[in-house]
């Protein structure tokens, strides 16, 4: 039977769980991992191959498709899902993260922030009501509180501002969201739990956010120039207080060992760009650690990008011709490794999900990490 | 039975002609557009969607490969085909046309050309031999003569002195090319006839070739910037000296009614860079006419690029989405657009060659370029 939105989790290893998330248009398996889908694309590929390589959801970012082509167009054009010829689920964030990080563009207030586009310069208030009703526009099946992304570093008392400005507005995109009746019917609204690397702050905000309900909880503020350390002690001491029923969402992480890392500590859901945007700058993900596709002695290496991989990208072609179309800034090699890093990141949290059903993600994950940490193997 | 090399005409009308050209890799309908792969790579497609659409081949271009990765090094990989992940039939040209185009940095001589290196400036020779042997390096499927393009306009004397140094060439190439027996047996020698637009020196170019011998014959010299009137006098006294048995190719054309207008005067085979350069330039090939998807009114157009195309691009995805990648600078626009378009061209070949088939051509070519000059309807 369709539901609007069930977490179901089939078991756990620790503190990680792995199970599904069961929403309309269709389900999410969780551990999940998110590719972003910046501007209504995941850059340089056709979703049919996102999917291909065991996507479950998309990202969609509310600040660029705001601006263009803006969120009252894809409306009228039958929302995002269609725009974009994708019809599994689809998160979008607040646009609350990219409008913070215009530092020189934007005034903050109680009501929202007010900042100027990049594209065009003309002025926009994005408050928690307006981030709703685009992110409604857009027709997302999880749509995201608009919050402060509290900047690192931050002391106890700018971090406690911040995280209550954030609650404050929690409760208004609650409000919201709901006023959208129809289609609070058919998605999902998350809260996002800030506090920056307080423990009280954390459980203040957790308590805050849980008094509102939500249907999901992600962990905000981090992946931000912390390091991996501060991360992980954050996720130590605020993931025990979080909500268990609900998925749990580490918002723009990140790293293959930060992703290993955090479901160790029980995150279900996970967005990043670092498959695509590497994959447009030469980066490949290997069973062996990250490479460089432009150093040179990938130029007579008949082997694929990696041996173990089952992507178009591994099975048709060498390092040499991915070496040769990113030297020669071909399309077509920000295309396969693109695709190739997707599925590195899918099969990554396929194999996560397996050991944790399987009761032994403590030895996989030791295991990955050991041999991600060797290094490539260099062609005999 | 598989065989190096057979031209079998099926139909003709008027001077138009339908057939095959049957080589080990595969057939090749005529007439034919081949997609050109510059570097390896048709650009921003995968090479079994470029297959989708319906080409039988691909062009190769000799200079940019001899530069990078290099011949030796394509060879070493397994030759062009592995390389690039493409089967069936490639056709190769001579580098001739590259290398006379950089106009400051080439020497001629009676033995070839000596030019730099526009990625690193290095002094390279290219002869006919050399070429060959390059070619052979690649695995090419059809060899092209090496030649010298001649420039637009010329006087009757410099058309002369260079069609008779590239006959000279000519036969060097045939003798180069023979040298390599193993490869030989398994592809096609072209021909160039040159002799710009003089009908004297044209007559003169294809007699030199037709008693050294070819597999093909090529009209080169043309597409440089005489316009298609030019073009067409040209070939309206060129074609009828041509050996009718043996597959002719007009070089570098061209738009749809240069194709058009080139097989009603019995041409068999083109190459163009115009529906894949466009396509990452923002423009679209209709039936009726091109559009620039750049081009503000496409924003709320829910209507496919072309109403009649199948491509993924034209069944999956409105113009609006388009014009919305496109403006984004999302490398998506340029490859839904390139497919569309290289769609577009396979699909005015195989009506070209049914109508031929039909003995209907006249009736075809003039309805096709009736409401291609139409432009295009406004969305309602």
């Amino acid at each position: 039977m369709s539901q609007r939105f069930n977490f179901q989790i089939d078991a756990t290893d620790g503190p990680a769980r792995t199970g599904r998330i069961q929403m309309l248009r269709g389900d999410i398996r969780t551990p999940a991992f998110m590719p972003v889908g910046t501007a209504g694309t995941v850059k340089a590929m056709l979703p049919e191959n996102v999917r291909s390589t065991g996507a479950d959801i998309l990202l969609g970012n509310t600040y660029h498709l705001m601006l263009r082509p803006t969120a009252e167009r894809v409306h009228k054009l039958g929302g995002l899902h269609k725009f974009m010829n994708w019809d599994r689920p689809i998160l979008t964030d607040s646009g609350g993260f990219q409008v913070m990080s215009l530092t020189e563009l934007r005034k903050m207030s109680e009501e929202g922030v007010k900042f100027q586009s990049h594209l065009d310069g003309s002025k926009i208030m994005l408050t928690p009501e307006r981030s709703m009703e685009i992110q409604r526009l857009l027709g997302s099946d999880i749509v995201m509180c608009f919050d402060e992304c509290t900047p690192f570093p931050a002391t106890h008392e700018e971090a406690e501002k911040s995280m209550e400005l954030s609650m404050r507005w929690a409760k208004r995109s609650r409000t919201g969201f709901d006023v959208g009746e129809e289609h609070a019917a058919r998605s999902a609204l998350f809260g996002i739990v800030q506090g920056g690397v307080y423990e009280d702050l954390r459980e203040r905000s957790i308590g805050a956010l849980t008094d509102i309900g939500f249907d999901g909880y992600a962990v905000g503020g981090l992946a931000v120039g912390e390091g991996q350390e501060t991360m992980f002690d954050v996720l130590d001491f605020t993931m025990p207080k979080m909500p268990t029923a609900t998925p749990r969402y580490l918002m723009g992480v990140g790293k293959p060992d930060d992703i290993i890392g955090a479901v160790e500590r029980g995150i279900d859901m996970f967005d990043c760009v670092m498959p695509t945007r590497s994959g447009r700058t030469g980066q490949g993900f290997t069973r062996r650690g990250a490479i460089n596709m432009k150093n040179a002695r990938h130029k007579d290496d008949t082997r694929p990008i990696d041996e173990e991989c089952s992507c178009p990208a591994c099975t048709q072609y060498s390092r040499a011709y991915v070496h040769h179309l990113i030297k020669s800034g071909e399309i077509l090699g920000a295309m396969l490794l693109t695709w190739h890093n997707l599925q590195f990141y899918q099969d990554l949290m396929a194999g996560l999900r397996d050991a944790i059903a399987e009761g032994r993600l403590a030895e996989h994950a030791n295991a990955f990490r050991t041999r991600y940490a060797e290094g490539d193997i260099e062609p005999i």
